[in-house]
């Protein structure tokens, strides 16, 4: 019966001679004359083997990177190996071979290639330890934030993908072609996480793909993205909401720090720390932006006029420097800022918010409108007809406890925890304009 | 502070008296001239409330259904109120007034109303108990399927909808407008998923949105579903596959009857027995044709010639009665009817298999190629050219483990559970050829 590679150090911790069976990836293979040494992948890390005769393939040729065997053998302790111990192979089988000439040197140093050698060659890449790591990281993400929210009575919503138009404003919309009609590819799940709370669930979440057309290729967006989204009924402002992500980052920094040590370390990174949430500053938008200037101006630089990517690194830098916290909520957005459905605080501010996280947004939240009063005055601010909002209108008539809630980019968490420097890293198949494949 | 209407039974069963602050939707008004019972509705249940002064809204008119309210007042022993308790009110507070003409009766009997009435009016319509039920056990099955894949080494993935072609055959794809050039929306995350588990992964999961351009409109299809994928590496059959899909369901009807009893019983259901995936049988296509064909002759109709629907509800009346389970493997399809990239048996057989579930089939899945030489030779029997897959080859040419998986319809699962006629009922909001609102 097969085990996993992370298994040997502790069988041979009983000592050596135990027979085991692996399977994985030919990660390396160093060949002495005499005695060949193949370092075996599989999901739960590497370990050594040892061979006295040379492995060939099925059809007599070399052994290639990459390719996937069975091996049997015994467990031997050396302090030189890697772990401590390693398998002297007594038999194998290759269940696959790779062709000798891959694209990507998987076992190579990735800090070395540029990243679009590395979305080209996805399939590959993703085998890399350090790249796959990444995604261990995301899963456990997706999975703290999951299990938080239910915890505190939230129920997971699948919404549709495809919508008779956009909640956010009209632009930046994929089109798909249904049947003998137009839809698009829904921005955020905005308008259903609403309709959801007002349903009588009250606390719902959904992790699902985002769509923007936007055409700007940055180290900050995708086409595509994984949107971690909140809505919650009966909350008093924006504050609720904050401290709702508080407590949801603190328990995903947590699990974290709990299960993916290994991981992060492939990224020089620890887990954050759970405290840190709690220790965030909330700080408003007008104080924020001349924060920002004044920092940038001490900098050599010029005043800011908003919260930009640059802002954004100045702010998070003044947290962690005044509050040891790498995370800051900023509050009260201006309403031209806002999309319609933002619920004001006064004439000019709303109760929303976006917390920065080491130098980059992740999270933009808020109170939503649900006097379907201030919706109908709302309307003509944003360039608005109520005759295209039928829909919103419909939900606001029905009955709206007053609710609210965020979205948190999964990419983009991901990519802060790890300090990966494009957003893209943290997509399994990133879309951007020029790449649909793999 | 608030409390939930399910507290209130349990706050009586100490003595009457107790102040309580509850808030949600009104849910039914009785008004008996000097009293008024309103029921009220949050996401825990309802209450009842007695009103000695006629509630009114904030313009002073009659409150209305579904409008929103906080009430503040006394737990009363009342054998006669459902619960047996009702909360006296001191106070209350409208926070959203419902318009009175609302096209949907929320609290009325659903039975009676069509699908389409239904659909039309999903916001409304969400928040029948009755309805609001379906969703509250469909999130419970998410859950407890990524629960015990996580807890077999599965890591959750998430991967693009947006694709450049279709792994399934060129039809049945809704094409989208991305930037200059078309793309097409998944019909399923399976390159991905090998690739994935091809990455070093071993073993995935997936749960997210997946479409099919289909134009018929059956009671058993939706053109967007949510698709529970699963694949893992290192497997010999298509029976490992089976073992896997009994133990996951089996979790998944465990955790239906320890959470669920009461959503279930709104639709006179229970949860399936987590006994039976273990009971269910496994029948080879051939003899499970030729045995759905007996039966439906015995019944005085015409022989079957395939695994149609009306097969599907035979061969699981079948497994009822000699296995003591609704539940029921078929395996071995012939390659014609499966995908290139299934793994031949033999010459015309496959190592492939259904489930069939409550007379509806609820999982595809099968051991794929993971031979370049095989799947090359392959490619012309299914009328396709090498050049139009060159990511399925360089994953195939890049070293492959053996592997398989399946998926499990998220919606038909749903549906079979609650005994629901139309697999739309168990979509949120559900797309087909006409509908893309709300």
């Amino acid at each position: 019966m097969r085990i996993l590679t992370k298994d040997i150090s502790k069988i041979a911790g009983t000592g050596s001679g135990e027979p085991v069976e692996l399977a994985g990836w030919v990660h390396r293979i160093r060949d002495m004359g005499g005695i060949t040494f193949v370092v075996l992948r599989d999901r739960s890390g590497l370990v050594q083997l040892v061979f006295t005769k040379k492995p060939l393939d099925p059809q007599g040729g070399a052994l290639t990177l990459e390719s996937i065997i069975t091996v049997k053998g015994r467990v031997a302790v050396n302090e030189k190996a890697p772990g401590g111990a390693e398998v002297q192979a007594e038999s194998f089988e290759c269940l696959s071979r790779a062709v000798p000439d891959l694209p990507f040197q998987v076992n190579g140093d990735i800090s070395k290639v540029g990243l679009e050698t590395i979305l080209d060659n996805r399939i590959l890449s993703l085998r890399n330890p350090k790249i796959n790591a990444i995604f261990k990281v995301q899963a456990v993400i997706i999975e703290a934030f999951s299990a938080y929210l239910r915890s505190k009575d939230f129920t997971e919503i699948k919404t549709s993908k495809l919508v008779w138009g956009g909640t956010e404003g009209g632009t930046e919309l994929f089109e798909v072609e249904y049947f003998d009609r137009k839809v698009c590819l829904a921005q955020s799940p905005q308008f259903y996480k609403e309709a959801l709370v007002a349903s009588g669930m009250e606390r719902v979440f959904e992790v699902a793909p985002a769509y923007r057309a936007e055409k700007h290729d940055t180290p900050r967006h995708l086409n595509e993205y994984v949107s971690m989204d909140v809505e919650l009924g009966f909350i008093e402002s924006e504050k609720d909401l904050i401290d709702l992500e508080r407590g949801l980052l603190a328990h995903i920094f947590e699990e974290l720090g709990r299960k993916n040590s290994a991981e992060l370390a492939l990224w020089n990174a620890a887990a954050p720390d759970p405290g840190a949430p709690e220790k965030a500053p909330v700080i408003c938008y007008e104080d924020a932006v001349k924060l920002a200037s004044d920092m940038s101006v001490k900098a050599g630089g010029g005043r800011l006029f908003d919260i930009n990517p640059e802002a954004e690194r100045f702010l998070c830098e003044w947290s962690a420097r005044e509050h040891g916290s790498e995370l800051v909520f900023v509050n009260e957005f201006p309403r031209r800022y806002r999309p319609f459905y933002t619920f004001p605080s006064d004439a000019n501010r709303t109760m929303s918010f976006d917390a920065l996280f080491k130098g980059l947004e992740i999270t933009t939240g808020g109170k939503r409108l649900h006097s379907y009063q201030a919706f109908v005055e709302t309307l003509p601010r944003f360039g608005l007809k109520l005759e295209d909002m039928q829909n919103y209108a419909a939900l606001l008539q029905s009955g709206c406890p007053p609710h609210g809630g965020f979205a948190i980019g999964c990419e983009r968490l991901t990519a802060r925890i790890l300090g990966l420097a494009n957003v893209k890293e943290a997509s399994l198949f990133p879309r951007d304009r020029r790449r649909v494949e793999p």
